[in-house]
């Protein structure tokens, strides 16, 4: 009884908008709706909540550069609102100049993301934060107790801490500080008019957007960038039909996955890409090392599908793209205003 | 026949508050409007303009870390929002890692400063701006060449140049990024309760903050830290009474301003400090030796005036400090989202 309900009223639906908006447009956007899914509010999971007073905390703490060595890195330095969550570079620096291996991808709807790193050697964004927090190139500090140090200088955090971690009788700890950076990013979900359009509002997407949608699942993009987070949810080998490293003129060849899992069938294996705001976020790939969107495009239909694309259908993928971009969450785009320290933080 | 109503219509305001507040704080309130004026609208001159165009330019720069050697340093870097425009700490840090010589102070009001470093070896924020752009410290370009180069990499800057300086052939220049960031600083304005208090609300001041503002006059901090910026207007020798590497337990003894001019009268001479927002730009003092504002408070009063606060005289000071701290500048708090580059800046 109930199916059959809910079969009329989806044909009646399917009806509805393929009268209004033409069959084929109401065909892609079935098509779409099945491969792609809108986002949802926020990303907490039942091990990771998102709550009011841990995304307060975790935004604090997110911005503030006074928990590593030299008090000169924090999150977002190398996630920096006015670039949409990146630091613009290649391959990121950080503290003490140190250089990181791989680019920086954007911190929003990072949640979405089944792993977290280009080579998923990082198992959530609380896992990320736990061990940036201690990593030589990320913070430079030597142990967590260096990091508690940090913020017990800074009074105004004590109070913070108890109150989004009300059971912990010590609140103060990594794993803390962690959950609520987690959490403040578990809350930066950037919604776009890609998401109005899966909601079945065909005119979200401009018709360029929509050819560039209908290309980009023909091309076969959407085997691998799929889901809420247009990407992100599995490993691939960048490189199937031909070396990657060729293509994007890299400067040197990663192995990706391989070197974490030390299994020959992981070389050059990374996460694929999430496509949100992909056209705020350059430069791409896991090394930065191609500078425009059109030629990032170019380039990974010819290595992963063996595709030669047509200027015109790369135009209209690029109108796509552009329909990932959501806003810059408010919570993100305004910085916080960090409680003064009372000790200052020494030179090393 | 003017000066007479005037003095009558004088008379009358007086008359009004005496009755409305109390003799004492309409006393004080007077005083205090001698000494002090409440910060203007915009702090533009006839030289450097603060226009809609070049603000929203100057904005856009002064968050873009792409014109410095790695891509990796803005002035937001050293004048971060979440630190009240400074960066939190003693001394800062800029490309590369070299160490700036002194405490970065922060953007707001910075206009207001009659010279700006603290050794005045700047003439105007424009001046700051453009040496910066190829300081070794600030920068690490080589040239003004290699800053406009990068700029042309990012091609949504052409046509704000254009719009901001309309009579320029070729509009981007060095000259201009300096103009264009000096406008939107000029335009980071944060007034604060003490402007209501000068502008006649003798209650936006707590009581607390009135008792500090009479002490601070009375001590003879006011000599020095006046008009709208509560200092930052004149040269002073830091040290009169007693030397102020041994109040401060400062690391390095910096002679200030004689370095600059090699006159012996400049000799730990520096600029006064401009205390608007000062409870949360620690740490204090050129060389970001003093941590907490109690303690810059009580060394300023023993070493520039022979002064021995009392702890209850230090705590109305503070609030009254505490008065000076105006709201972040919506158009500083938020962030501007940058246009995207299309060439990658090279790994240096």
């Amino acid at each position: 009884m109930r199916s059959i309900r809910f079969l009329i009223a989806g044909t009646l639906a399917a009806f509805a908008i393929s009268s209004a908006i033409g069959a084929d447009d109401a065909a892609l956007l079935r098509q779409a709706q099945q491969i792609f899914h809108p986002l949802p509010k926020d990303i907490g999971t039942g091990d990771f909540l998102v709550t009011e007073e841990r995304v307060r905390l975790g935004r604090l703490l997110f911005f503030d550069p006074r928990m590593t060595l030299d008090g000169n890195v924090s999150c977002a330095t190398c996630h920096q609102p006015a670039l949409y969550g990146t630091d613009g570079l290649p391959t990121s620096i950080g503290v003490k100049q140190r250089p990181h291996a791989r680019n920086a991808p954007t911190v929003l709807n990072a949640a979405m993301q089944f792993v977290i790193h280009w080579r998923g050697d990082r198992q959530s964004l609380e896992d990320q934060v736990e061990q940036a927090l201690t990593s030589p190139i990320s913070s430079g500090q030597p142990d967590e107790r260096a990091v508690i140090e940090r913020l017990r200088r800074i009074p105004g955090y004590a109070a913070l801490f108890k109150t989004a971690f009300p059971i912990d009788v010590d609140p103060l700890t990594v794993k803390n500080i962690a959950k609520a950076i987690g959490s403040y990013e578990r809350a930066l979900v950037a919604p776009s008019r890609f998401d109005a359009y899966l909601a079945g509002d065909v005119n979200a997407l401009s018709a360029a957007a929509r050819a560039g949608l209908e290309t980009f699942i023909r091309t076969g993009c959407a085997a691998c960038h799929n889901g809420a987070g247009v990407g992100g949810g599995m490993y691939r080998k960048f490189g199937v039909v031909e070396d990657y490293w060729i293509a994007t003129s890299s400067q040197a060849i990663d192995k990706g996955r391989a070197d974490v899992t030390k299994n020959p069938a992981d070389l050059y294996v990374f996460r694929v890409a999430s496509l949100r705001n992909v056209a705020m976020t350059a430069p791409y790939f896991h090394d930065g090392s191609v500078a425009t969107l059109p030629e990032a495009v170019r380039i990974m239909a010819r290595v992963q599908l063996g595709a030669k694309l047509k200027d015109s259908e790369i135009d209209d993928m690029i109108a796509f793209l552009n329909s990932l971009t959501g806003d810059l969450p408010a919570d993100f785009a305004t910085a916080p205003i960090l409680p003064p320290a009372t000790i200052t933080i020494p030179k090393s």
